[in-house]
């Protein structure tokens, strides 16, 4: 597929260079909206309008929504305002609400003045849903039906409002009062007889997500019923919108992405990594960075108070980056398998047991293994090898340091199951407790940790 | 909803200890699959196969999918031949195909001597694409049409042979030769007039994949263009099946749990962590943890080398933790944020150039703030607060540890971009060259950098 891309890329820059506009326009109405796009993000600013402008009514603002804000944007300036118009009218109220969002205050003003009333109200009334909420990702665009239609009264009103429907798959069966009491799919009214009534047919069990709701919940919700749509009602029950799955996908993918960059310690946002600027990138990461660094402040606290005795035994020092690596590492595996499995709805804060006493029999027999392993290892490569021991302290140096592995790998994946589920509790992010904050504990807990056991052991 | 789950829970352990057959009956019916797979699995297994004898037999099936592998291994086992062929013909064929996957051999053998011939040479044929492929996601039920059929006919078809099929919203408009030539939606068929002609409403630029296209792929595909499903094609073009939506996003979900595995260095697996043993979850986990205390050796051996040096000014040792840390966290922001971007096809190999330029200027002004912060907090904590500086050393030793956090952050995010990229290129997941990998290797770099520049200041 990249290649096509690609090859058509060429040919229009050619043809564009030729002035061939007709066989431009051709090739273009051929063309997929997400295509297209990625092709004008690939292109020069200044050749996308005219491109643009010989795009096909519906298809163009096709394209318009799959294109990156600042494309948008820089089109929007250029348009006039019966061409600008134009792209509203054919906007579904929800990607427009969308659009609208990432806009500076006079290019949203000039959409408004240009959208219909109708289509100004729906929009409006979408943007009043908090961000995040099920309400400002729905679209009120769906097919509703009477629950008292025959089977040819439901297939003939779908074929009359069905045009500007966001999808018509699904339909919803609300009472005169906006109550939602059913749903029925298209492939259920296609299959029944013609004379069956809606409200025999639809399923009245509905899943459906309030307004409020979180956007995630309704992706969740959307991904594991393996629905096309899923109802948004108020707190009346009157149906308001739907989400469609698409909009779910992009809900998912985002919700990822953002769990991901609290994972890295970096500050969340949506924008593509290609659409940041360098002064925004430092913006996102510097601030965790300084913290974690501040924080260190502990670890050389400690390590300063254990200096007189680290100064006896000099050779304690070459391990405590192995050992703080080891305890950051066991302690990510367990905060980022408790943290996704917490996304997935795989376990939650009841089973904080289970997850406790599950990830402390793993660290035992981890800290174990590991804990062998370089017992073996340091007297082989860096006493018999290296020499980096002297010959009365390889046994016990590497005693305290095997000891120490396996304390450090139980503290770290303790500490690692625990945060996370305790954090979503507090309903506070648990991708926020990930790798880098559970390591700045976990590093201070080891050294403590180390040099009290090389007190104990090597009496110093 | 999940208190709706849980109250529902018990509602039905109470009726099934009072036998009330009928009510529980009526209770699951109205149920969706989803939620009674969910139900199933908090319950006591010796309940299970009451319940799931109660349910109708499509529902039936519904919920076996939804169920996890223990679970329906152990239905099965427990199932009369007659019960299992009553559940394998109303399976889908990716259905069956996925769970035979993941079932042990006779129990296999079991389901497909149940299955009637013509499932079965579907199941097979499904099986015998790769683990991960196109074929292997895809379901072979899905709705054709041929160019030449009016609108009417095409409806008629659908209501003719749509009951079995997967999904009827998108139809495939294939040659006699099995050749896809368009795709129309039954949107586009219901709001057309009944005497056209298919060839003319149907779509002809088709986006489809090939059966050996890799899962990652088709997921994207069907995301990026919105789709319902996507049709997958031979080598020759011939229709052989569909992916659809809801599989698509179990894809999506899939791999990015095995993208996040990777990041935090845990052998993949797609099992739930409910259903992965001690053991097992030890051995997801050992493999990883050993290589990285293995390589920590390295930075063990440039601390040992540096010792006599370190020994002169033993409050160098203070900071090495802060360092280290530093430069991890740096590096894992930059390799995760590139791996992200790469999953989400946001950037590419050819962009290795910019993105290194960009993370170049982004890592000099983040470590130019870190050297800032850190020189001015060394001289008033380190040395001022904690006294855990001499005074002819304050200045020298905080600006040791402040330009090599410059470097050490500049190394850390140079390596954290470049690692995955190339790795993109050389076709290995760059995934795993995420955080614990390059920790490794920043460790040594920042620490060869801290000695080095405290061996030219400090003179020792």
């Amino acid at each position: 597929m990249e290649r096509n891309i690609i090859t058509v890329d060429v040919t229009i820059d050619k043809l564009l260079a030729e002035k061939k506009y007709k066989t431009l326009r051709d090739i273009l109405s051929t063309m997929n909206a997400y295509d297209i796009a990625m092709l004008f993000e690939d292109m020069h600013d200044s050749k996308i309008p005219l491109l643009f402008r010989m795009l096909p009514k519906e298809l163009a603002a096709d394209v318009f929504v799959e294109m990156d804000e600042d494309t948008q944007e820089f089109l929007i300036k250029g348009f006039s305002d019966s061409e600008l118009k134009e792209i509203v009218d054919e906007l579904s109220a929800d990607d427009a609400a969308d659009i609208i969002e990432e806009m500076p205050a006079n290019v949203v003003k000039r959409i408004l003045r240009q959208a219909s009333p109708e289509a100004r109200k729906d929009i409006n009334g979408l943007l009043k849903y908090p961000d995040s909420s099920a309400g400002s990702i729905m679209t009120t665009e769906f097919v509703y039906l009477r629950p008292s239609m025959t089977v040819e009264e439901a297939i003939k009103r779908i074929r009359r409002t069905g045009v500007d429907k966001e999808t018509i798959y699904t339909c919803y069966v609300v009472q005169n009062n906006g109550k939602l009491i059913g749903i029925i799919t298209i492939k259920t009214l296609l299959l029944a007889e013609e004379d069956e009534l809606v409200e025999n047919l639809m399923e009245t069990n509905v899943i459906s997500v309030g307004t409020l709701d979180d956007q995630e919940l309704v992706a969740q919700t959307v991904s594991n019923y393996d629905f096309l749509a899923v109802p948004v009602v108020d707190t009346e029950g009157r149906l308001v919108g739907i989400v469609t799955v698409d909009d779910a996908v992009d809900v998912l993918v985002e919700e990822t992405t953002e769990d991901i960059q609290k994972m890295a310690a970096i500050a969340t946002t949506d924008k593509p990594y290609t659409k940041t600027g360098v002064f925004e990138t430092w913006r996102h990461r510097i601030p965790w960075l300084l913290l974690l660094m501040i924080s260190a402040t502990f670890t050389g606290i400690i390590i300063s108070s254990f200096e007189e005795r680290l100064a006896a035994v000099i050779a304690l020092t070459a391990f405590i980056p192995m050992l703080m690596g080891t305890g950051g590492n066991a302690g990510s595996q367990a905060s980022v398998t408790i943290i996704r499995s917490l996304s997935l709805d795989e376990i939650e804060f009841k089973d904080i047991f289970y997850v406790i006493f599950k990830e402390c029999r793993v660290s035992l027999i981890c800290g174990i293994t590991l804990a062998v392993v370089n017992f073996v290892k340091m007297l082989l490569v860096d006493y018999l090898l290296l020499g980096h021991l002297k010959p009365e302290q390889a046994v016990p140096v590497s005693l305290v340091v095997s000891l120490t592995l396996v304390v450090t790998v139980f503290v770290a994946k303790f500490i690692g199951c625990t945060l996370p589920m305790v954090a979503k509790k507090l309903h506070l992010d648990p991708a926020v407790m990930a790798s880098p904050f559970i390591t700045t504990i976990v590093d201070a807990v080891s050294l403590l940790v180390y040099f009290f056991i090389a007190t104990a052991i090597l009496h110093i």
